[in-house]
């Protein structure tokens, strides 16, 4: 839904101050609404006001913002919990049934994704909702793929923005889910309270594959698809990664990163998982950890925007931005040291 | 040697133009002085320069500058090796043997320090020089702590420079010690060649103290202490150490990080630590990964420093230093959102 598509048609006629405040009363209403709904737990207009949110439109994108202000108090009442694996690793399936076990269970839970994969391939990891469509059906189920265009920095800001908004509509899990490449992982890290890592037997094999130092953000590890023929060996990779967890420092602060064996098929382990969920919300809550990770990713967030608007406008200059490149081609031809290609920049 | 010191005594009397006239004499013939001594290896002139760049006047920074712009045709051959470990892992007992071995075969060898925790403290990982007593004395050797003020990022600009100066000065080894706590070893890693890790026996207790990650930094993995009734268990630890290493990818593309025994007392090992390194330099610059890296990290340096000026320059201004705290302040309590805070900063 977009504000301009609304109203562009009664646009006609009016002189501009008029249609000024027009726009305006037609917007105030519209966020009125949209608060009155979304506090009421409305999927339809929780997905309306993301949709403002990830919006090209600067009316749109302000609307959005407004909204979000206006919602704030009701935010920051969930676990935000993510989830990265390898591909292959059933991420899906993982979340399809713990989602539905949660749901089923009486909580509220929305499945965010960040994938700055899909800003290449113009694809999205839940683009293709089908892949959990008994969890996507049920009542207390919100999915919403990844935002399929922007940067990066632009996916992560959304998809905060996002959880936000999930909050406000009385969601208390939020599931992020991330693929197990890329730098995706270091930015759901920063934004969520716990992260998940799924895996598969074999540890030595699945870690290859596997993005540097991810096993150290994770909270906890899942060796998912632990049944049938599979249990014994998901039973001796569960051992494996305990040991190599050993040489690694924990992911939180008086937390202690733990393995278990899982299996979505078959329904288990599930439980493990959710108590394992629990204990670190208690454990951190307690000891203040849990607080204050949240408070620092706020300010974070405020400062990597800060800095992004600062480059942003700085390259926004075509002529810096033009210079930039002549003197990364000095540079590498060795006619010029940093220090003075930064001066030539700046005094230009 | 500070340009100010030398001249300010003569200034007295002068009109400002003459004055200015007067320096810039001085400091052109200063800047040809330091460049003819340099170029002929000078270690006592390449302090000097160094001192220039670390000084905190300005006039300073801009002859230092001047004499790097002037030398930069004669850098960049040389090796250079980043070097960490835990504390204790007996990283300067290593860099004296190891140095001294290859002084002696006629290799000119210059080790620098990064210990940005000297900041703190105000001591330095090289400040206690006697610890290096024997290669300090070496004619083909040239030691320099660390700079012993700034920012990480200061710390970081200056010996890269300082790395510039000494490759002009003729040395073909750089030796870049640093801890093995905090971010030092990133930085390091981006301004090196080849990144080598010293440890001890019993890995899985050593590795609790290391960095996360740090492992991953390395291409090769030194098991210091190699002697005596130590012999058979570094052995052990060297195999460990191999099969940890299966489970990570590795540091440099096309280099298989390897791990290796040495004792700096007994003097046994060191030779394949060279053999090592010189294999490495071969096989990455036959693949381009060698000139691909430092081109890469020449071209990272000036973007961080372009992002260094922005930042600096935007908390510069004090009412903007303070609307951020006070922004920040209402994040955490939950007032505003991160995008109206961003707003408010730029658009007041």
């Amino acid at each position: 839904m977009s504000v301009k598509d609304g109203i562009e048609s009664i646009h006609d006629g009016m002189t501009f101050s008029r249609r000024k405040r027009f726009v305006k009363k037609v917007k105030d209403n519209q966020i009125d609404r949209l608060y009155e709904e979304i506090s009421n737990g409305s999927r339809l207009h929780l997905s309306k006001a993301i949709t403002l949110l990830e919006s090209t439109s600067d009316a749109d994108k302000a609307a959005g913002q407004q909204l979000l202000q206006k919602l704030l108090p009701k935010t920051g009442n969930s676990i935000r919990i993510g989830i990265t694996g390898v591909p292959g690793a059933g991420k899906s399936t993982f979340i399809e049934a713990f989602g539905l076990k949660l749901a089923e269970a009486g909580h509220k839970v929305a499945v965010l994704a960040i994938d700055p994969s899909s800003t290449i391939t113009g694809g999205s990891i839940l683009g293709d909702k089908t892949r959990m469509e008994v969890l996507a059906r049920h009542p207390n189920a919100f999915i919403r793929p990844s935002p399929s265009s922007g940067t990066l920095g632009g996916v992560h800001k959304k998809t905060r923005e996002t959880m936000l908004l999930c909050e406000a509509a009385g969601f208390d899990i939020l599931l992020i889910e991330t693929v197990g490449v890329g730098q995706s992982e270091t930015v759901v890290r920063g934004m969520v309270d716990m992260f998940l890592l799924l895996v598969l037997t074999g540890a030595g094999d699945e870690l290859q594959g596997m993005k540097k130092g991810i096993m150290e953000l994770a909270d906890a590890i899942i060796v998912h698809k632990a049944d049938g023929d599979n249990l014994k060996l998901a039973k001796k990779t569960v051992k494996e990664f305990k040991q190599l967890l050993h040489f690694l420092q924990p992911a939180t602060i008086g937390w202690t990163s733990t393995v278990m064996p899982v299996s979505s098929l078959e329904r288990t382990g599930l439980d493990t998982v959710w108590e394992t969920i629990l204990s670190f919300q208690r454990k951190m809550t307690e000891s203040g950890v849990w607080e204050q990770r949240r408070r620092s990713q706020t300010t974070d967030w405020f400062h990597s925007m800060i800095r992004d608007r600062l480059i942003d406008s700085f390259f926004a200059d075509q002529r810096k931005k033009e210079q930039v490149k002549t003197l990364e081609k000095q540079l590498n031809e060795g006619n010029v040291t940093v220090a003075n290609a930064v001066e030539k920049l700046f005094n230009s």
